[in-house]
């Protein structure tokens, strides 16, 4: 009787059961095979005792998933859904049901990871591609990227890319006056630390005697008047400048392109192709370019290729661009994109084709019309009389009394310095113009001031190109052709939904499905960044508790929820010790100290703050020469800015020496930066803030369970001590007068997936996040005990252990029988496996990170195929076959392989494509052979192609 | 400028253009192809001037998507969400996040159709052998069907079911007078027109004198009171009579199985695993038996079998017994079972294992008992000590205020004519405990209450055998393994979110998502079926309209939403017409004229009202012959009860005789039951209530949008004319009185998923309705027109035009080639198609049907897979194979066919498994071969088989 009372809370309460994978017997099994008495044990061989954290985390009762339901719908009350008619980059937009469901709400396309393995990635590819067709056609340009974090850093970033392409010398670049404030402010952040002058005026008036380098003109300005541009783009192609244009592509629909009016580069926001505000993000912004400027596009590029049967095949394209190969030599610290955003916006223009679109754009701009000529009526002036979506209009006195007047209608306006601006949008329905109208204090009927209206597009403006043009955009109009097409394309992947993806470093660990929900709600969902504070109380009740869990987890003071990805979290870390240094008159602090195992982020976020990058050596072990650190702190005494450490390293191992790295660069005067990529192997048993860190970026994405949506969205919010507390971003909305800009576009960045990391946290406790960490390391060491006797464990800690990740080397198979680190990967496929990471942080190495949410039975299937392919090894060394011969090289295995008629293999059909242990019923077929990067990237293809190409290549 | 104004509505908003699949472009070429001037033109020849509709269909303007889901939860707002401790057979649950997400809100699984293909459907068939195995362990009997509608009406086919096997002469039943009420109704009303005498009254007092051929009891009773069942199961023993026992799935995991007590029959429901109440249903019943009864078992049974290669594969077995082969011999018109919601309850128990189950239910013992001890410190007495998760207390004169005080705290009780009843569940809290305290009166702490509680169950009754034992029960507890092993099965099967299901007679439409969206708000799924209907008001004003809407569509004047299913619709209809009759003194009208051509349904269902079929013949060309319908009528004039017609017939035909077949059936004082499975080609066009039928079924999971789910839910609403409507179901909450009983357990059936249907309404508008069924008619005829060259069509009408569906026949070539219409629709899953209806209503044709929801790409697809087949058999007639060497009778191909590397078969592999025109990389791999029916008969196996089985047989 007393037995079962002690277990008389709720089962079903006990969500990290259900997170982590293994369960109490088999952690048993598993701790006996690497050796360890108990978890505790183990946990006291892998980390140095010198940073385990005392007091054991203390977050309150994890609530159950129905609690944890229960009380994000209280918090969700707690906002108030106005009508946002606030404009400014951001639009009410009707995310159709089926895409929500089957996308936003599928774990197939959630889950997945970033296409680094286009063969497992096809689906996804083929939906990027289709974004950048659409970017394209609508903007008018030749080549388009894959998406960026948000419409302002995708601003920063076409400013750097014309700095390095101008003509001009001059270090100074203009931006329009109508352009949205975050933008400027963003792009203000970015220059100032590389010395660049920015020039804020009118495109139409001031540019002439401007010497830039370059300019950004928004088109629509964010006022909503609709300019012609081609005057200011002609100035500035007479100087050598390059042109920016930050177009709405809405708009773009009715509006001659970008390109047609001359522009070099053109940038902007996806988010009204169906993607909700979300209090800030998550959104795909866009850019693109003419040809002459494609091989600098920031960001990821999917082109076309061919596959090992020249069959047409998906990749990302030029990753030899990518910073995190040209390390301190990288132009932008980008490493990820917004890919579910994309995908989503892509499939909003799939749904609706071009016509549809452009008539979504009519309504719009009919409305904005018809709202334009009441307004008129009451006596308002506006301040543009061309316009497509947004008008502003002069209040004068009257302004307080509408804003108060709309609010009472739950309707929020723009309000600028000069102005007020009323936004309209896909939702805008003839009641809103009615409220907006009694608000500016009249009564008007919408369908009396609409027989009146007469629309004003001005004709030289007037789009007269076609777009969208390929057959995807016209073949899925029925929902059921939707359907089945979003279906078609997520079963080309390979996502967590079907197996493990062990990926060294990047954390893919269960995202569960109560973690998802809140963010779809509308209470989350639809509330727009630059609503008044108190519309977002649930929000920012939600922030405060997270920012405190954060703290309590990382031993920091303050959090800044403002970075929208790891590296925007680097780059805003990286400013906050640049802060302090200037605040303290230690501006020449510039020099940044970065081990040679580091992520090539790492030195391309230092470069963007202006820091100068020297190396520090790693020992044979892995670890941070320390002498050799010592040494350069010395050397650097008087101008060292920060160490950037990786903990865990990234060779998988918690290295001893990290107390003393700290204490010696804080000797020298310089700042510790400790990237929190692994922060997966701390949660609960080390606080980077209590050995000496001052600075982490935490990615949400990886630690803290938001999906990696095949390739972003992530968050990387920043924890500082107190003394970095006055440097984290600032925001125009918020906080403008703070010493650091803003980072990104929105002062709580991808604000909406901030409720998974919360629920996450929320239903773990604090007990529950240690579980995971411990677990999360016992399936590392559990994998390393597995593989090494087949794949030597390259690093671990003296007493043996790794953290939680191990990687494995099969560099001198390589000699032996001729196989590289690619053909095992690629048959790790045939196996139903994403590959490990690749080559990083060692060449020619496999990284393998299983988090704490895999079970045992899965880390078995995965070392079972392992052993496996080792095996196949053995055979190319014993003769059998040769490498270029064996199932190895010719993975992965198709069903173009496996139905060919002329089998002349030197294994079987069935070594081929079922190899040992794998299960043929359930079997994930590659879609395509190996796909051929070179191919892709000499004969570049970035937006999708004649349908004839792919009928003459499958021929 | 003047051109987009007339457009200017929503574009979104146009819900019937994603919907219906052709677009304006497709119809044009596809009128072309039939030889038709245009749709109206079609329609003029395809049905009978005389029948046509005059006025159109005015249902009110359309609502876009996203004005529906504003609607929806604007009526959502109107129910009220109290916590229902009302018990009498519904519970609260939790349904887990991800079994929700990834089942209920997946296409994947809630678009399937009923498993007739097994090689396509092996994923839900897996999932339903859990289901009956979880059954089978848990009421310890043999066999369990796949789930039956609802937990009364599975009483009542139990006690059909004794009655066949009694050994008992005496036609009267015993049922325990602590049943659910609602059971004790529907087996009144199925008893009465057979002649059955139902005597109610103590099992263990009551039953030694009473001649009765079996018995049902209820444990727990529907009091709460826990009684040791096994002298009355002993005393009915010593009789020859069978033992029901309706029992408590959950209470199953700590209390003795009803088979170790000595039934031979359980019944019971299993809402409360995890299926929200959802104010009545769609929930799965449940029925196990012992092994001797396994042949009468009603239902569907899955069983395993082999497949052409020896492996297990499971298919439905014994189908021999259904309804639609044994016609008016049939002893149960029972042709659907409830899938979806069986598959949810058995997932519920593989996330939970037995573990789980048995904690949750202790749990709820535990609050029960601890509720108890405070009931009893304030004074109350409990009718029975001993007790699961139900109390009943005598709350004398203190009752009312009672009853008012918990509705004050938002608590529902149950109330019976001699007690309060309080139903504890997963989802109460010690919170809730209080609360009902408060209500009776004293403010007590539910910790010290939980204190001084000692349990109670009855030692004797103590479960002591374990159950579900199998490892799909213990390997799949993490979400993540959970998560993949849902995903796992449902990639096996072959739904509509894949490709087209042509099924005649089963309009696979397209069921949207927005349609699909409101029911798992909890506003719709956690009301209990028994809440004052205040709390229902929501529901209240949709069934409203609903009615309203149905009858407008149809021409009735009243409408019951109470059948959940259409047999449970004909069922209730000729219950109506019989009323009718008795109610004029014409009892003796006992004679049901069925077209040959019925489907076997009709006949099943006239025999349970007690009717006798007399078989109307048909014409050659597939018509009622209306000759021998009048000589059959006349014949029967005196007795005539009704006829049964399918309109457009089963032969996929309008007849042009049917308003003479009304009034001749009317001249001899008939009623004319007509069956409404294909009202999907009427709708908008003609209306049954206005060419003379009386009474007919409306399958709103065929005509209305309600998914199919893999073989249920389903709804079967009756529309009759206003001399029937005092007829339609009563029910003991709603209308005691009726003189028709009710034919479901709750009084408005799956009271949720009328909200699919509603929405459709609403989105379509009467205008979408109407052109949904043009085109679904437009769709049928371009089917027959493409393939009648090579399959010649069977039954058109006399202008050559077939309704919304046709068939064609294959016969000849059996003649010629050898081939069966098996292999034809084996070989469809080759080309990636679910089979068409096989042999319906002929023996040896192909059924189709294709929908509106259907583009032109799809059907064309779909022909040319058929005329690929066509020319296959042509190879055989020319001698290049056998048919039993032919890739025909090989179908489906797997990849353990292909990977075979003694490959000697007649054609290539590539011939085999990517016929003509399939696409390679997209492939639906059946995942086994043509699976084997008579060896699964002869070894029936039907629960889920030692794993070693599948080893054996793998080998």
């Amino acid at each position: 009787m007393t037995a079962h009372r002690k277990t008389n809370g709720d089962t079903a309460a006990n969500f990290a059961r259900r997170h982590i994978g293994p369960s109490a017997r088999d952690v048993t099994a598993m701790l006996e095979t690497v050796s360890a008495k108990s978890v505790d044990a183990l946990m006291a061989e892998t980390l140095p005792a010198s940073i385990r954290q005392a007091a054991p985390l203390d977050l309150g009762k994890p609530l159950s998933e129905t609690e944890a339901i229960a009380h994000m719908t209280e918090l969700g009350r707690q906002n108030q859904v106005f009508t946002s008619l606030i404009g400014q980059g951001y639009s009410g937009t009707i995310l159709p049901a089926v895409i929500q469901r089957n996308i936003l709400e599928n774990p197939a396309w959630y889950t997945a990871y970033t296409p680094y393995q286009p063969e497992i990635s096809q689906g996804r590819l083929e939906a990027l591609l289709n974004f950048q067709t659409m970017i394209c056609d609508l903007t008018g340009l030749d080549v388009a990227n894959a998406s960026l974090l948000d419409e302002a850093t995708a601003a920063a970033e076409a400013m750097a890319l014309a700095e390095r392409h101008s003509k001009v010398e001059a270090k100074a670049f203009f931006v329009d006056k109508d352009v949205h404030p975050q933008t400027l402010a963003v792009m203000r952040t970015r220059a100032e630390p590389l010395g660049w002058e920015l020039i804020v005026g009118d495109p139409l008036t001031d540019l002439d005697n401007a010497d830039v380098l370059g300019a950004l003109l928004q088109y629509p300005g964010s006022s909503g008047a609709v300019r012609d541009l081609r005057p200011a783009i002609a100035v500035l192609k007479a100087k050598g400048a390059l042109a920016i244009v930050a177009a709405d592509l809405l708009a773009l629909t009715l509006l001659a392109s970008p390109g047609e009016l001359g522009a070099d580069i053109a940038i902007g926001s996806a988010q009204r192709f169906g993607v909700p505000m979300g209090y800030g993000g998550p959104h795909a912004a866009y850019m693109s370019v003419r040809d002459a400027l494609k091989r600098s596009l920031p960001g990821r590029i999917v082109g076309l290729s061919v596959d090992s049967r020249g069959a047409p095949a998906y990749r990302l394209a030029l990753q030899t661009r990518e910073q995190h190969i040209r390390r301190e030599k990288a132009t932008s610290n980008i490493c990820t994109a917004q890919v579910l955003l994309a995908v989503i916006a892509s499939m909003y223009a799939v749904y609706h084709g071009p016509e549809g679109l452009t008539q979504i754009a009519r309504n719009v701009y009919r409305r904005t019309a018809v709202l334009a000529t009441g307004l008129r009526k009451l006596g308002f002036t506006l301040q543009s009389d061309s316009f497509f979506d947004t008008l502003s209009v002069d209040a004068g006195t009257q302004r307080a009394e509408i804003i108060a007047r709309a609010l009472a209608e739950k309707i929020n306006l723009g309000v600028s310095d000069t102005a007020l601006r009323i936004a309209l949008d896909e939702t805008t329905t003839p009641a809103t113009l009615e409220a907006v109208w009694r608000a500016f204090g009249g009564t008007l009927a919408y369908a009396e001031i609409d027989a009146e209206t007469r629309e004003a597009l001005p004709d030289g403006l007037k789009r007269a190109t076609s777009f969208l043009t390929h057959p995807v955009f016209h073949a899925h109009r029925s929902e059921t052709e939707m359907l089945r097409y979003m279906r078609k394309l997520s079963d080309r992947d390979l996502a967590l939904d079907r197996a493990m993806i062990p990926l060294g470093s990047c954390t893919m660990k269960l995202n569960a499905t109560t973690e998802m929900m809140p963010l779809t709600w509308p209470e989350f969902g639809s509330l727009h960044p630059f609503v008044p504070r108190e519309q977002a109380a649930g929000y920012h009740a939600l922030f405060a508790r997270l920012e405190k869990w954060l703290c309590d987890i990382t031993g920091y003071d303050a959090i800044s929820l403002q970075p929208n990805s790891g590296a925007q979290g680097e780059y805003a870390g990286l400013l906050a010790i640049r802060g302090y240094h200037a605040a303290r008159g230690e501006s020449h602090r510039k020099i940044c100290l970065i081990p040679s195992s580091a992520h090539g982020t790492n030195p391309a976020s230092a470069a963007m703050v202006g820091m100068h990058v020297v190396v520090v050596a790693c020992e044979k072990n892995g670890d941070v020469d320390v002498n050799d650190l010592r040494a350069k702190a010395e050397k650097h005494s008087n101008d060292l800015a920060a160490v950037m450490i990786t903990y865990p390293s990234t060779h998988g191992v918690f290295e001893e020496h990290i107390r003393e790295i700290c204490d010696i660069v804080h000797g020298h005067g310089g700042q510790v930066y400790l990237d929190g990529a692994n922060l997966n192997a701390q949660v609960g048993l080390s606080r980077p803030g209590d050995y000496g860190a001052d600075v982490s970026h935490l990615n949400l994405h990886k630690t803290f369970c938001i999906p990696h949506g095949g390739g972003g969205p992530g968050m990387g919010p920043i924890g500082v001590k107190a003394h970095l507390a006055p440097f984290l971003p600032g925001h125009p909305t918020t906080q403008a007068d703070a010493p650091v800009g803003p980072v990104s576009a929105a002062p709580f960045g991808s604000a909406s997936i901030l409720t998974i990391s919360y629920v996450y946290i929320l239903m773990m406790g604090g007990e529950g996040l240690k579980r995971a960490t411990e677990i999360a390391i016992l399936n590392a060491n559990y994998i390393a005990a597995r593989l090494d006797p087949h794949f030597p464990v390259l690093y671990k800690n003296a007493k043996g252990r790794v953290a939680h990740e191990c990687i494995v080397d099969p560099r001198p198979l390589k000699t032996t029988s001729g196989v590289t680190v690619d053909d095992i990967a690629k048959r790790l496929i045939d196996y139903g496996f994403h590959a490990p990471t690749m080559s990083f942080p060692v060449p020619g190495t496999l990284m393998i990170e299983p988090t704490e949410s895999e079970s045992k039975a899965e880390l078995d299937r995965f070392c079972d195929a392992m052993i496996a392919i080792r095996k196949e090894i053995a055979e190319v060394e014993a003769g059998r076959f040769k490498i270029e011969a064996s199932p190895l090289r010719h993975a992965p295995h198709t069903v173009h392989d496996i139905a060919d008629d002329d089998w002349n293999r030197a294994y079987t059909r069935s070594e081929g494509c079922f190899p040992a242990g794998t299960s043929r019923t359930d079997k994930y077929w590659s879609p395509v052979g190996r796909v051929d990067n070179v191919y892709g990237d000499r004969n570049l293809v970035c937006s999708c192609p004649p349908v004839s190409d792919y009928a003459e290549a499958a021929e």
